[in-house]
């Protein structure tokens, strides 16, 4: 399972108030603790506070100065995107993201391939968000032939079926699963399958219980990269229980511990 | 999810020693337990220390005289079922189990027929327990075929993919999950599938976190029952989460509540 870190967000009142006064303390402080729990990406998201390329610069030099671990720059705006990984040290990144929108794709995708970078291709269009199966397919796949014919590998394409609120839109639980399972389908290898783990735990009485269960319903079929909250311990040991189901980890009695060192955790 | 509580079971050591000795009170103890946890099925099995079909008889009969919950016999002699199945005062009974061996097949089918009873058809045949996907359908279907040949409804067939102790047979776990897949498509509306879960757990350093990470993970794939430790709390709120996830609850902030009510838990 790739973890991917949430918590470096704009979203979140302590990142706002760094970004806001250029203090690195807050930033660095997050992304040292994230990766000490075996992130595999920071994602680094400057948050609708602002629009600013320069800030999407400052907060990927902030991280970097502090860890080594590779940064997914999270922005809705190429020119955001863009000063991300301009501001790149050479460690791998992972884009957030691209809908299936054909004005997006032709942005973002070579953005991509220009920087040897990895890609999320988020199931949406200009239409949207779908309700169904097979708009989360198709959507998918056209941004999977895109990036391919662009030169992306599959193990580059990180493809996210969009996840909604159970307390909300509780009847597309079921279609999400069954989109991992087509998403399987594409290509051998099949590509990377993300989701946003948050997004279905959103105003819920039981956050951690309802994300954890969720992501190891999903890696049975097919889930195998998350954007999440890592510092939640409980999640961290159901997934590599269920990497242990899927027989991805060897079963020792000290499993759970195994499974962070492998993960680089501290 | 269809919930068989496991704990009358002369495997463990107190009901071995209530069942030798005549005394009903820890038999009558674990029904009521169980039952109020909100178990579907309480699971009868006299276990290896006896053959006697007096025995079975005698722990039905101190079930049914505790609580109205219906009951699943459990042996692997067909005069053992017959006794616990004679001795029924008209609740609903889940018969575990067949194999698809034909001799069993042809004496215990007819016996589930015989009483309206519910049939667990576990996919092991003459050659013992299967290493693969391909065994565990053919046996499975072949067990359909037969059960429904001889007049049950799908929804009396559980049909038993054989789960393995992670431990020491870690590469079954997938095999399961998919043979899950499979036996949904074996029939609409499909039959029940159901797992001993706490197979999977067995002499390992996490045996609650095991069972219920993998209940919900096959949940995903289609699993609808188990014989499991009802008394975990942990696995009743994580089957109550993954039946929201598939859209079979209805989320409010009081959802755990809410399954337990809806199972008849006191």
């Amino acid at each position: 399972m790739i973890l991917i870190a949430e918590r470096i967000n704009a979203g979140f009142k302590d990142i706002a108030d760094a970004l806001r006064e250029r203090e690195k303390g807050p930033v660095q402080e997050w992304a040292r603790r994230q990766a000490g729990q075996g992130a595999d990406y920071l994602d680094v998201n400057i948050g609708a506070i602002s629009k600013e390329p320069s800030d999407m610069r400052w907060m990927v030099e902030a991280v970097q100065e502090a860890v080594s671990t590779p940064i997914c720059v999270d922005s809705t705006r190429v020119e955001v995107l863009k000063a991300g990984l301009n501001a790149g040290d050479g460690r791998p990144f992972l884009i957030n993201s691209t809908t299936a929108d054909p004005g997006k794709l032709e942005q973002v995708v070579p953005l991509a391939a220009e920087h040897g970078a990895s890609l999320i291709g988020v199931a949406m269009d200009q239409r949207g968000s779908p309700q169904d199966v097979d708009r989360r397919v198709e959507n998918a796949a056209q941004i999977f032939a895109v990036a391919t014919d662009a030169g992306l590998s599959p193990e580059q394409i990180f493809l996210d079926p969009i996840l909604m609120p159970v307390r909300f839109m509780q009847e597309q639980g079921p279609n999400v699963l069954e989109a991992i399972t087509q998403y399987t389908m594409l290509s051998d290898p099949p590509p990377h399958i993300s989701v946003g783990l948050s997004n279905i735990r959103s105003q819920t009485s039981q956050k951690k219980l309802i994300a954890r269960t969720f992501a190891v319903m999903a890696m049975a079929r097919g889930l195998d990269a998350a954007i999440c909250d890592v510092m939640d311990d409980g999640l961290l040991d159901a997934i590599a229980t269920a990497e242990l189901v899927l027989n991805k980890e060897i079963y020792s009695d000290a499993y759970l511990k195994a499974f962070r060192m492998k993960k680089g955790a501290s």
